[in-house]
């Protein structure tokens, strides 16, 4: 039995996010029905991960288990055939049997979009967040720096029950700025629900003054998501890399 | 009598291109009937230039005279809110009386963005050519630098007469690679009709090796459209910066 890994990007605007629902468009779905019609049998892949309606992914991984034999570079140009404008698949590879996109992934970098601008930007529509408050950058690396390390992340968490484990540990918080764009990293070990979203959202509105600074540490101590900033919008979230052996 | 100068962006995936048309949607009508609702006035207005159906802009200029007294920044936001999500205005200024978008510009820059890999990339879909084959760029490099200077363009335009001034100047003809992303800029104090797609097409002919460097004097002297490359498709050329006073 062969074990596949693959790597697509794809863009979330059309899609009720990756993981398969009734009654709604996914990208799972999809995909799920291109790798069938490929292979010849009705499959079940495996996704690194959940997004949310609207998010997108520069690098997203999948695995499946397979008898057929068909050479990898077939299969790339094979199901890309298949998929929608918005769903790339960029990569395959043979992996060893025990090998799952979610259970064997030790970390992940997301990426945060920000257009920082008066007017709105035509070509970055539903791919960043269109902000035009003035951006102190200075203010919010120091916000992201604060974040870096390992925390306890129930105050930034949507529906965490107390119960959860909520540590999480955080490698980097970088945040890049180009003219009028704004680029956030974040990598981590892993993620809770909505945590990205709502990191970015505490620094927009330390930004804009609602939090301070110096209220974070107790925030975080609170472990009470009413006390973290707002949820940032999710057509500027993307999952920029997934790590498997290192991060 | 005020005349205002107004520099846009606009994504031109859904537009029969700026120019007005019967029964086809241009930006220019879009925006023309957004000016005219801010001024409460049916005005014209007057681009930097005609761009072909699905042809973007990062900066277009165009100009229009009004006597409504409207401060600059209300009537930015004004008009921002009648407009699509596709076209979106930057800037506006005062100029004196004999200004004109059209006629007082001096030069252009036209971006050509190319995404050169074997898969697709579902963030630049209608915003960059999609090129599967591998590039040699110091090939392509070598191309662009015989067009830079002052000469008769005539086999680089669609539709020329053999009446018409063909000579152009060149002043850059950059090709900057990042990964997958290649970005053509091309600099010049005039462009004939399809003059960039041309070049590109042609850079891309000679990737191939359907055209040699070698030819490409006699192909320039023979002003003769049939012997230069194809016309790359619309969909990666973007007019870039429009200059006035000075280039």
């Amino acid at each position: 039995m062969r074990n596949l890994k693959v790597t697509m990007a794809f863009r979330g605007t059309n899609y009720h996010g990756y993981q398969r629902q009734n009654n709604a468009l996914t990208v799972q779905e999809v995909v799920e029905d291109a790798v069938s019609k490929i292979l010849n049998t009705k499959t079940t892949i495996y996704g690194c991960s959940r997004t949310d309606t609207g998010v997108h992914a520069e690098k997203f991984c999948f695995s499946f288990k397979t008898e057929n034999q068909i050479p990898i570079r077939n299969f790339i140009r094979g199901i890309n055939g298949y998929l929608p404008k918005d769903i790339s698949v960029l990569d395959c590879e043979e992996m060893p049997e025990d090998f799952h996109a979610r259970f064997s992934c030790v970390g992940k970098t997301y990426l945060y979009r920000i257009h920082n601008s008066e007017s709105k930007d035509p070509f970055s529509t539903d791919m960043a967040l269109h902000y035009r408050r003035p951006i102190d950058i200075e203010l919010m690396k120091k916000a992201a720096e604060f974040f870096v390390g390992t925390h306890d992340f129930g105050s930034f968490c949507a529906d965490c029950s107390k119960k959860l484990d909520t540590i999480r540990t955080i490698y980097q918080f970088q945040i890049e700025i180009n003219e009028n764009d704004i680029k956030i990293l974040v990598k981590g070990n892993g993620f809770l629900y909505n945590m990205v979203r709502i990191l970015v959202g505490t620094l927009l509105d330390i930004n804009e003054g609602r939090i301070k600074l110096s209220d974070l540490e107790s925030i975080m101590n609170a472990r009470d998501r009413r006390l973290a900033g707002r949820t940032a919008l999710p057509h500027g979230l993307y999952l920029h890399e997934v790590y498997y052996d290192s991060i």
